[in-house]
């Protein structure tokens, strides 16, 4: 934990330190994925090697106990009762298991945001197709953030999921995920929060959140492996939801005929996985809780800042992004560079960032008829003098 | 390539050379998880550590061109083209992106085997449930193979799909995937093969099968690591099977309100992946393929033939086997030890074996009041001196 809630250098020596990948880059594409620390990477190798040196099920057998852990690790991160957590290979797998899961059909309405992930987006698409649900947009405030007022007005008893990116993948936003759950709470809609940007990069507790499910990457900036991710649902909601697609693990067969599902979340997971990712999963969620959420949050806050700040005056640049309390997820475009021009320069200075097309956030990039924007994302390993790099090669790039 | 088709004493040496855990322990295990050879191993720890290096997304990048090549590699592999190749993160996910994607409606008719695996027989039996379909079980032959002239007689135009596994988790058996093939294909139905216990264990092409979809994990006679699967599906059948769950990967959004699926089989893929263990399932198919897979089934049949003998002679021992044709899966109970103790002892003496309980194959369980079976499954790496101290240690834990 960092000392009087702030990171001194010396905690930002220490994290860096751990972090083996800063020495050759400067990263600021934790919101693609994170550079790992070192206890991550070398708890999936480890594992992986016992695995070669004795066998799959047998180094399995061997980390049991460990393995179980992990799920006090990610109830401990998120909140919620180990028995409510589920871990899968991705998000993404996370997300479907539960919304394909859902009890949807003709007429009920699904309510999301204008920031929604494209993923997301084309699975309401197809439920509208196969299920005849019908998907609607909850209207943005002034600052661009979703209107929790707005929302209320929407509510009547057809409306049978809330489901909404709280931290979008562009556009700097952080929407409202507890007012929404407030409202979700009080009409007792089923509220899934997809929270792949938000894990790592600030404080979650889904009691304080209300919402009924989560999800979450392990890659960005929770800073687990790629092929990582877990998903949280609530006990109560839990009993009644038969998962979409099942095997052994998550529905053991009982005889006669039938099969029984598993009482706790890991209904949704499978008796088949890869174990070396999962525990380095387990401590990467240590790791983060270590340094405290807060103070991660802080950190990224005045990094961002420092760098929105310094894009905001550079001439040609213009940042995309939305609401009053940003993330540390910040867009911008250009004048006359196209984005990947922009990403492929500062690639050659050493710099790591992403690019960011209008179809990963269909609706919001049809509203503002955003063109490729380029991605900066800082974390807490990151300098000062790293933002200042980056804004100078930008200024190299783009003048 | 071994040298006229048969492993020489020093092809065998070579496999051991480059398989690091046979110094440590006799392991039976390979229908559970094979051990890696070496070189599976190095690709997926210089992935992970490239990615910690230089970052997630900087890492796909470098090796995106390898990554492609992992198609190439599992569509030799198994016959079929590059574009009819997904790649999962389990047997598990592909096999439940195929059947849950299959149009099956009210009234139609799924024909399976007695020895299906469980995790698709509870698919099914939801399927019945919130489908209307009907499953039934094709008789056996004498000896205890699915029987395709009893499958012919079954057909009608209600048989909507035929899916089976080719060689089952237990009893030893190898299921006539070719003949039920020709059935299928002289009929247009569409078939499912599980072939999760025969890749690399024998030689597999989709065209001889006459399969429609196939699927495959990695970590069993394939000895890619945990966390990988593959599947095949015939591009003309393809064409018309939208995947019942979808990403911006698999089905990217097409403006306005709509998305578009991508023409290969790759729709079944999700955006969020693992490329270290994607990598690592390439370099264990071309590893697989150095030896040659007709070569790996015969050194395979004969230590299994060597086992299965050595176990009939114990005293006490029941083998479980079926079929004329069997695989290197071995399967056998005792009279008065139960399984998880003779497991318990073999391990004592270094050897890994496995208990495989009725639930795993209820059906087959049922019919034929099978208690918990310990399964001992050899591969080509082994010797012939280990199935030896194998049937020794039995000898003493059983005497």
């Amino acid at each position: 934990m960092v000392t009087d809630g702030e990171f001194a250098d010396s905690d930002v020596q220490r994290a860096r330190r751990d972090t083996p990948g800063v020495a050759n880059r400067v990263h600021l594409n934790n919101a693609g994925a994170a550079l790992m620390p070192a206890v991550v990477v070398q708890t999936l190798i480890e594992h992986v090697e016992r695995e070669a040196a004795i066998g799959g099920y047998e180094a399995h057998a061997e980390a049991a106990d460990r393995v179980e852990g992990v799920y006090d690790s990610l109830a401990r991160l998120v909140g919620g009762h180990r028995d409510e957590i589920a871990v899968a290979d991705s998000a993404t797998l996370a997300w479907q298991r539960l919304f394909y899961s859902l009890p949807l059909s003709a007429g009920d309405r699904i309510l999301t945001t204008t920031a929604e992930f494209a993923s997301n987006y084309v699975s309401y698409l197809q439920a509208m197709r196969t299920k005849g649900v019908t998907v609607e947009t909850i209207p943005d405030d002034a600052s661009g953030a979703l209107d929790p007022a707005a929302l209320e007005s929407m509510i009547d008893e057809r409306v049978k999921l809330i489901s909404i990116t709280w931290v979008p993948t562009n556009g700097g936003l952080r929407n409202p995920a507890a007012a929404v759950g407030r409202i979700a709470r009080r009409h007792g809609i089923p509220y899934l929060l997809d929270a792949c940007q938000a894990v790592g990069q600030m404080p979650i507790d889904v009691e304080a959140l209300g919402c009924t499910m989560l999800t979450a990457t392990g890659r960005k900036f929770l800073r687990a492996p790629r092929g990582t991710g877990f998903l949280y649902v609530a006990q109560d909601f839990l009993r009644d939801l038969e998962p979409a697609f099942i095997d052994l693990y998550g529905a053991p067969y009982s005889a006669p005929g039938g099969y029984q599902l598993r009482p706790d979340a890991r209904r949704f997971e499978t008796w088949e996985t890869n174990y070396s990712t999962r525990l380095a999963l387990g401590a990467a969620a240590e790791y983060a809780m270590s340094w405290g959420p807060e103070q991660i949050e802080r950190r990224c806050t005045q990094l961002a800042e420092q760098l929105r700040t310094g894009l905001q005056q550079l001439s040609g640049v213009t940042v995309r992004d939305l609401g009053e309390h940003q993330s540390a997820i910040i867009t911008f475009s250009h004048d006359a560079v196209p984005a990947q021009q922009v990403k492929e320069a500062l690639a050659r200075s050493g710099i790591n960032a992403s690019v960011t097309p209008p179809t990963s956030t269909p609706l919001d990039a049809a509203a503002r008829n955003l063109p490729d924007l380029v991605r900066l994302s800082p974390h807490y390993y990151n300098t000062t003098e790293e933002i200042a790099v980056a804004l100078r090669a930008l200024e190299g790039t783009t003048a």
